[in-house]
């Protein structure tokens, strides 16, 4: 089958992969519809993240099931499934806690080399979920960004309790920022400030429900929330980026007793204990328990609620990764779908 | 009056300072009853914090209420009151919101020179509570321990969500840890792992509700915690000490998705942000708002449900408040109280 493999820094080629096959029992085999690329694979592109020889890239997905081990029994051949990128078995404690990414017989390396034909999903049954039926085709780019970047927006806005009577603020204009955006809506939030400089994605934010947008950054970004609270700051902040600006930006627009709810997965972050601690605030996040999301969003998407798959402006054939790559490292597109 | 005043790392001196007075119509002055010495307050008598010449010492107070300036509406002359070291409004949206150490009027150091006979307190209707009648002595210490260490490790218990069902782990043997086993059993938690090294506080741990008390420290402590809870973590872990060590204590010893309340004072702290977002805990805490709890603490208090006052392990005239800080300082003291 035909994959898309990282090379070196900026090095990104679709090539021959041998195609995957059922391992375990628990397996199953998928046929990709549509897959994508994601803010966090343009770390090791551009080279922040270390690239030890040739990488398939790739963890998000959505395709038809082509064949499942002999205990796979919640999904079957022919279904149209969306899985996460974390393979849990959504039964141990923790997963039933809702945290499947840190389900004690997860397997984080489970959907590498989405960017292909094909993909193996370890735990088929803990960790895809199928539509009620084969969904049309418009629905295909929502129902992928539900499979990640949906999925984290969302888990930042649980994590930063966005809910009704609630001004949320989101760090970070990229996909997972504007979906934040998406489900801080969907949540209730009264008040949605994006924190955005780029008109495109301004407009996308006001589409997906802001209600106010921030251009300022830094300390100039976190003195206009405040302007826009009040003094205090929000109650519910979003961090959408995973540097130490973002994160500090975040901590600092939140108010005493508030809510970070950080998706950003954090490069050479480091938190100031003190500052952190007469801060006053809650922090929670991490790599987002997409699973635990999976059901009511796609419920959501099936039934036309939300329009997820907005966020991707760029749809190029699978065999033209590298420049959809370089599009997003450029930020000349939000994200880049791959059609298969 | 009579005061303690720290001249320099290990230099507490009782000595004449001027009597409080009214200097705002929100202020009252109360003659204490008793008094005690905090662990922040060793961190300037270690040397730790900078001491910037003579610094009346002491935030932790109870006593009755001598005079009230034109404005005070709650609380009047003769009453027996306990205040939370941080002077609040209890009014505005942050201290309705539970965090007066954060009211937009707050005023931290409206109870520094605690350690006295008189002192004065102000917005006195916001800070202070009056308990229902003069309280039998018996009953003062523990009162005492309300105004900042029971507040503190309430608010640790209720930062890491102790309650039913959950396992809390608490990291930290002084008067504010072992208040957070305290408050861990009143919540409501299954079990409750006091982590400590000194048979003194071991024992009292177990009095007030520890299940299991684990010795070791470091990642050692945070084995051991692992093999208490089924290779998980805790739910809930409560810091009590501050330091760089005690916060990844607690942080690794959280199962993902579990809690950490954190009321240490962080010192010289710096939370490694790729560490924390891959953990995926929920990370709560800061300088407890004890007037939130104050209420529900001194009714438990009265009537004699809970016992705190028992981590005064040493009573001492306030002259004598040198030896006092001593005894702490070398742990032979897990807390002092000071007569008046």
């Amino acid at each position: 089958m035909r994959g898309a493999v990282l090379h070196a820094p900026g090095d990104i080629r679709v090539e021959q992969r041998p195609d995957p096959t059922i391992e375990q029992p628990t397996d199953a085999v998928i046929r990709l519809s549509a897959t994508c690329v994601c803010g966090s694979d343009l770390w090791p592109y551009r080279g922040i993240e270390a690239v030890h020889g040739p990488t398939p890239m790739g963890h998000e997905y959505v395709g038809v099931v082509e064949e499942v081990g002999s205990d796979v029994r919640t999904v079957r051949p022919g279904q149209f499934v969306v899985g996460s990128f974390f393979a849990s078995d959504n039964t141990c404690e923790i997963c039933q806690a809702g945290y499947q990414t840190h389900c004690v017989n997860r397997q984080p390396g489970a959907a590498t080399g989405g960017q292909a034909e094909y993909l193996r999903v370890p735990l088929a049954d803990g960790t895809l979920v199928a539509t009620p039926e084969l969904p049309s085709d418009d629905l295909v780019p929502s129902l992928l960004a539900a499979s990640d970047v949906l999925g984290t927006g969302w888990f930042g806005a649980v994590a930063a309790e966005a809910g009704p009577g609630k001004t949320v603020a989101v760090v970070g204009d990229g996909a997972v920022g504007l979906l934040g955006v998406l489900a801080a809506k969907q949540l209730g939030a009264e008040r949605i400030i994006a924190m955005s400089r780029h008109e495109s994605r301004q407009r996308l934010a006001t589409e997906f429900g802001a209600t106010d947008i921030v251009a300022e950054r830094g300390d100039e970004g976190v003195a206009r929330i405040k302007e826009l609270t009040n003094g205090l700051g929000a109650h519910s902040v979003i961090e959408a980026v995973g540097t130490q600006e973002s994160m500090m930006q975040a901590i600092r627009a939140t108010r005493p007793g508030g809510h970070v709810g950080y998706v950003g997965v954090s490069h050479d972050v480091s938190l100031p204990g003190q500052e952190l601690f007469f801060s006053g605030v809650h922090l929670h996040g991490g790599p987002a328990p997409v699973r635990r999301f999976l059901p009511e969003l796609i419920d959501l998407i099936c039934n036309r609620t939300i329009d997820p798959g907005k966020v991707f402006d760029l749809t190029l054939p699978l065999d033209q990764a590298a420049e959809g790559y370089k599009a997003m490292d450029e930020r000349r597109a939000i994200k880049t779908l791959l059609t298969v």
